[in-house]
């Protein structure tokens, strides 16, 4: 059992971020040639340490089987030499990606200066996440790539797991001479350790947060550092009265079902009323497989008998579940209005062969990514063509949608003159 | 006197809100050709209003002058038919700058779909900002740029003057068929009015402080809805053993004494002890017309008898006055370390001839703009060749240095399909 006070945990994790800042610069200024040298080294180490790392993992699989964690975190959790090879591989692709420090504007001004406007690190990032050894791997190697020495605060089912594979990371980075302090792993796994992460403001960058609601929830609201915001998603599949039905099916099947605990499956369909006589029985036909919950508003109701009323509650919740709430709109406008009262900004798609309707959708929708005749299942950084992603913005500002290397990014102006000042 | 309860204040402003975004479309889906020949519209209105517009600052100014406003405010709030034609200028030449949201990319992927990537307006800009009319045409001018809707909170000094210039906004954009609403002033200038603004999550998009230190740390600390920290800046001249003393001497005047009342300017002077006596008195005697106060390390203080001993919190203090601290260091590191420890991570200069120490200072020190012997005073959006500025961002999230119409922007996806599904 954790016996340290908040206090000491406090001390610890701020000495764990001086620590990895220290380091930093060894990274920060090493050229993309050395920064991909170390993502192939992390690779082949983590591989080597194979023994280590699954006999961590067994280790860790042990303890939440005893501890009752449910089945489908076991699952994340679980490693083997399959997954542990496919972590291996996705750190080594990195290297093909293009480097996203590149890109240095210049340009001289009429006073006696010349500007450069340098893409740079962010400097020092902090993650924030469950038990999905994965991340661990994945977040290291995004921020290696892009220059930021990282913080690794994972969860605490994964914590031998997440050892075994940081050491492995570290082994690696000593090889190509960048300081191994850079990937700090928080070992305190108390929930103290992630608010401590939260008042390391001037310390830690920015905070990204990658979980459950609460999580990102309680870091919006009290962290000290700049936070991004990732992952909530209350994603909905509009349906107009001049929809193909059979792309609508086949498109609110997948968005719904194909695998509903992710953020950008769809958690509510709005369909025309001109349709829904024909699409819902329909789709719950489709949808008897998985057994999909239906609930809906009361002109839902008096068409599937089988749909249980739908409260205000349901339509904001998002349930990552096989539960489908249903409403039936009069038109573009009211799923529109409906999408700003509800929705979250991540990923909203319509079906129509309307290319106005289509377009007024897509413009007038507020979020990430809005989809015509798609799936919102595709809001993903590897499938968007980034090469992978450290989660997925829903806020405006600094990035939106999928969030690959260059979003771990800011710039830096350098000026140079000849004694040169202002008049 | 404001006789309003906290309730009404925020009902009052969230309405304002809301009508605002309600308006919103007519901007942020106008081409750059609609949105510039509205920026033309509203400088010659501006014009066109010159008596109204002065008139009102005439009351403002009575007023202000009555409860005792100081000189130096009076003279930022002060306009005659110069300064309001140099507004109108300004607004007009906006027209001249690239359109920021152009610049759409597109790709397909394997998948089945077509993705888009456009630069869109943030939404809904709000601005919290000090008794300065330039800044009320300018920030609705560059939001109007980049099709942002925006709602303006000045000081309330300036409410007559600020009322005159949004009235002509309004007419203005009337005649362009752009709703009038999209520009929005707060007419209750309470304190309590900025309070009901940070509360507006959802519904403002992006707030950004525009003012003292007080003021953004309120933002910063208490805002609801995601702020742009701007303008707080500690400022450093470092002057090397290997500086040529002569440029050394101009930059760090111009760096203090030029304007010492704008986030650019230098608070500290750290010099290298090998050149320390000869470069601080020949800057004594050379700020002697500006009667520069000098509060310094003992090392100062037995060089510069007039310098009195600086405190921890002198270092720490962006005084915006002709005083300037200083500090004698052993070399380049010691400079760096000072500048992470104090700095404010907005401009930093460094005085040398040593390409290599030049480069140290260049790459570790850690602000929006570094500075190799030039004075800290050129950030600014103009001089950079931004055209204009909403502010400058002192955080490394979104936008780092003087923010133009680009800062205003962020990023959409539509993804296109023909019932395009993840497998």
């Amino acid at each position: 059992m954790n016996t340290l006070s908040k206090e000491q945990i406090f001390a610890d994790v701020q000495a764990l971020c001086e620590r990895t800042r220290l380091g930093a610069p060894t990274l920060s200024l090493a050229s993309h040639a050395k920064r991909c040298k170390a993502l192939v080294a992390i690779s082949e180490a983590l591989r080597a340490s194979e023994g280590e790392i699954l006999a961590a993992n067994a280790r860790d699989l042990a303890a939440a089987a005893e501890n009752g964690v449910p089945r489908v975190m076991l699952d994340r959790l679980a490693l083997n030499t399959a997954r542990l090879a496919a972590i291996a591989d996705a750190v080594k692709n990195l290297k093909t990606l293009p480097d996203p420090l590149e890109g240095t504007e210049s340009w001289s001004r009429p006073t006696g200066i010349t500007i450069t406007r340098a893409k740079v690190p962010l400097g020092l990032v902090a993650i924030i996440y469950e038990a999905r050894p994965n991340v661990t791997a994945d977040a290291a190697a995004l921020c290696i790539k892009s220059g930021n020495a990282v913080i690794l605060r994972g969860g605490k089912e994964a914590i031998e797991t997440n050892r075994a594979i940081v050491n492995a990371i570290k082994q690696a980075l000593r090889t190509v001479d960048i300081s191994p302090d850079v990937v700090g792993l928080v070992e305190i796994t108390d929930r103290e350790s992630a608010n401590a992460l939260m008042q390391m403001r001037g310390l830690v960058d920015v905070l990204i947060p990658r979980g459950g609601k609460g999580l990102i929830q309680n870091c919006v609201n009290n962290s000290r550092v700049p936070v991004i915001e990732t992952g909530a998603g209350n994603c909905h599949v509009y349906v107009d009265k001049e929809a193909d039905l059979e792309k609508a099916l086949t498109v609110t099947v997948n968005a719904k079902c194909q695998r509903p605990s992710v953020c950008n499956a769809a958690e509510t369909l709005l369909v025309h009323r001109d349709v829904a006589q024909r699409f819902l029985p329909a789709l719950f036909s489709a949808t008897r497989e998985w057994n999909l919950e239906f609930r809906g508003c009361p002109a839902t109701c008096a068409i599937l008998p089988e749909a249980k009323p739908a409260t205000e509650e349901d339509f904001a919740t998002e349930y990552n579940d096989y539960i489908l709430t249903v409403k039936v709109v009069n038109g573009v406008d009211e799923a529109i209005t409906h999408i700003e009262k509800y929705g979250t900004r991540h990923s909203e798609a319509i079906l129509t062969e309307d290319e106005v309707t289509a377009h007024k959708f897509c413009d007038l929708v507020d979020a990430a990514a809005v989809y015509h005749n798609a799936s919102t299942r595709f809001t993903d950084g590897e499938i968007f063509g980034f090469g992978a992603e450290i989660g997925i913005s829903t806020q405006k500002l600094h990035a939106r949608g999928p969030m690959g290397p260059e979003a771990l990014t800011t710039v830096k102006y350098r000026v140079y003159g000849e004694g040169a000042v202002r008049k």
